[in-house]
């Protein structure tokens, strides 16, 4: 952990360096994975059962053996202890109640001579979700992707989750359940992404994937983006707490190691104006730090990569998280409207004592998918939006054609373009027009 | 040319064959663009003078020199033939009566115990937009991609332009001039994206980057990606018309020559279930091509991409659009809004007769720069949306911190994730929550 005050001469420099975040290129990683989509391109299925044999250790005599039936996810879900499946319920209408807010409508305005200019959304067809299986299963994970693919009214819905072993997570298929997935196979890696992006014999290719991986995983996405979208490729997770010093200690010291337990690349920075805040908290953190199941990763993470950052006043810290632009942002302070014409920049805001960021990764509604590395900067989180496309419409009536195809005859023809002149030309009445 | 048909038994892989576009990948490139841009984030001003000197043959003293004074494209605005300023306001008048309708809202809604969920909406703070200089200056382009920007609230626009040994088109400063472009450096090629996306002593680092540009252009706005924001990256200009063969040959095929004229690798595609419309058309191109100023581009363009399709019906002809989810779309049909409901993935659609392609590259309002190889599948139209984004906000209340709070807790511990539900437990209210 270090610290930093905004009084000290090399300030900018060293927040440069505590937030800089190089994604790390790895060209042996990027040769296997190559090769993966390569393979899974031209040879489909039998590809993909190889890499699954190899890597899952899973060894299935056809790809219909990696199809899981509608009825397995149903199942998991009525397996469930009562109070599990209760919070799984809570979160999953939470969440699709909030993005509901986000869907786009279709739009259309007619002009004076009768020309129609529109806006169309509808959503995509077919999504593809990669959700990470083994240790790392998150069913939260598997409802913040899906919900707003469904909410969108996207068609189809399949889902890919490797099951090393032939083990998988029943949280992660009864969230499967209740977002409504239409289709999951047991796959994962590169070879599953391959797979979304080309399609095989069983698999269909899908319009946009989705969801988180490992380096694999992320670099496959890399690759095949542009056959397919894809969300944003995630760097390690992020907070930065704004305090007033009058919430406990233990509370912010805890809602910082709530990041770092996620992996020892996670970021957390606490700003203050009261110096004595930052002691307190640092101390509360040494001391919750050993009760921690995950105390060696929180440790590590806190330990390289956090930060105590003094600062004069809540318009500094608004001017430094603004810089940041970080993830998750919390505003741990009296009173936290007065602070957000300040702020521009961050993922989701998480206001007053009370908004621990851990209920917005799990059940608050809104996403938990958010802009990392300082992304927030010019992206937003995972949303509706991510799921439904827009096409204009254009509906020139003879006279609107005849009044457009003058003006765009005039620039066309200034740009040297001369058969978009006379395409728009044709369609321009009187002599003049030819 | 080829003619396919959808009677014939490889129509399928004949179609995949035509649409095919793979994306060269040259590794000379990316190895000089990845210098270009390390010299510029390392030695700023310097670099860029260097790269200008020697790509533009433009030598400058200081970047100050490169820099235009705002006077300056007033001026150019000023000095423009009467019809031509005409024009040119009257689109960007267009444009922005068009892209006001996309400006999202900021909205919050209350739950019954007090807690507030929102999404706040705000414009990025500072944009850059490459506009080619030369040969290929395209006022247009300055207006779809500056006007967005504006409209949706972004604080500062800076465009870069090269000026090869000096020339700048006076189009294109009238046009920044219009569109409310507040500062312009003349310079191009990676070295002004890499100036961009890093920030020099002189040129101040943006959060993100649009515009169309050459493959040294295209390549360094991959690099940077991340680190700022970037539009897509485009492939060759396509239209898709679909004919009902009552159109006059004439208008269709020049309609699609306006596309193939764009450049070598454009395509154009008509469809039609009137074989003898087909004929006519063909017949149209060969009889138009000779009288084209850009003749050989559009005939090479038309040979080697070119295509003819004969259909069934309409409903076969809208299901393979959606298939090939075209930049440009031309619905030259009696009736196009009984067509619409089959269709789902196109950037942009030119409904009947009158709407002429060329009309929605200037001036109907919509935007020009459009999803292409068929990204329409999962993206859209440049737009207003490009320029904002989006933060959650999550206020609990106290008792909202408390029933979230046990949920949160509950999905955490599912997780294995104990300091987040830690971290939610402490604001848990009675002796339960600890």
């Amino acid at each position: 952990m270090i610290r930093l005050d905004t009084l000290q001469d090399d300030f900018d420099k060293a927040l440069n360096r505590l937030t800089g975040w190089e994604e790390s290129m790895d060209v042996t990683v990027e040769q296997r994975v190559r090769a993966i989509l390569e393979a899974v391109r031209l040879r489909g299925d039998a590809a993909v059962l190889e890499y699954t044999r190899q890597f899952d250790h899973l060894d299935a005599g056809a790809l219909a053996e990696l199809s899981l039936p509608a009825g397995k996810l149903q199942e998991a879900l009525e397996g469930l202890p009562a109070a599990d499946r209760d919070a799984l319920e809570q979160a999953a209408r939470r969440i699709r109640v909030y993005h509901e807010k986000q869907v786009a409508q279709s739009w259309e305005y007619t002009e004076a001579n009768g020309t129609r200019l529109g806006q169309r959304v509808t959503p995509l067809n077919r999504v593809g979700i990669y959700v990470p299986g083994g240790k790392a299963a998150y069913p939260s994970s598997v409802l913040m992707n899906a919900i707003p693919a469904r909410v969108a009214g996207v068609n189809e819905i399949i889902m890919v989750v490797p099951a090393p072993g032939g083990q998988l997570n029943p949280l992660v298929l009864a969230a499967a359940a209740l977002a409504g997935v239409d289709r999951v196979f047991t796959i994962g890696g590169a070879q599953a992404v391959a797979a979304l992006a080309y399609g095989t014999e069983s698999i269909p290719a899908v319009d946009k994937i989705v969801g988180p991986g490992n380096i694999y995983v992320a670099t496959a996405k890399r690759m095949v983006f542009g056959r397919v979208g894809i969300d944003m490729i995630a760097g390690p997770s992020e907070i930065l707490v704004i305090s007033d010093g009058q919430t406990d200690p233990d509370w912010l010291a805890m809602d910082l190691l709530s990041q770092a337990e996620h992996d020892e690349d996670a970021q957390s920075i606490l700003i203050s104006w009261d110096a004595s805040c930052l002691d307190r908290v640092a101390a509360a953190v040494e001391k919750l730090l050993p009760t921690l199941e995950r105390e060696s990763i929180a440790r590590k993470a806190w330990e390289q990569r956090g930060a105590l950052v003094r600062v004069r006043d809540a318009q500094e810290a608004c001017a430094i998280a603004d810089r940041i632009a970080p993830e998750h942002l919390e505003l741990s302070v009296e009173d936290p409207d007065a602070l957000l014409p300040k702020l521009h920049n961050a993922g989701a805001i998480f206001m007053g004592r009370y908004t621990a960021e851990a209920i917005g990764d799990y059940v608050a509604g809104p996403n938990h998918v958010l802009p990392t590395a300082g992304s927030a900067r010019f992206s937003s989180p995972l949303g509706v939006y991510d799921f439904q496309k827009r096409s204009s419409i254009i509906f020139a009536s003879p006279q609107g054609a005849d009044e457009l195809g003058r003006l765009a005859r005039r620039l066309a023809e200034g740009e040297g373009l001369t058969a978009h002149a006379r395409s728009a030309a044709y369609r321009v009445r009187d002599a003049d027009g030819r």
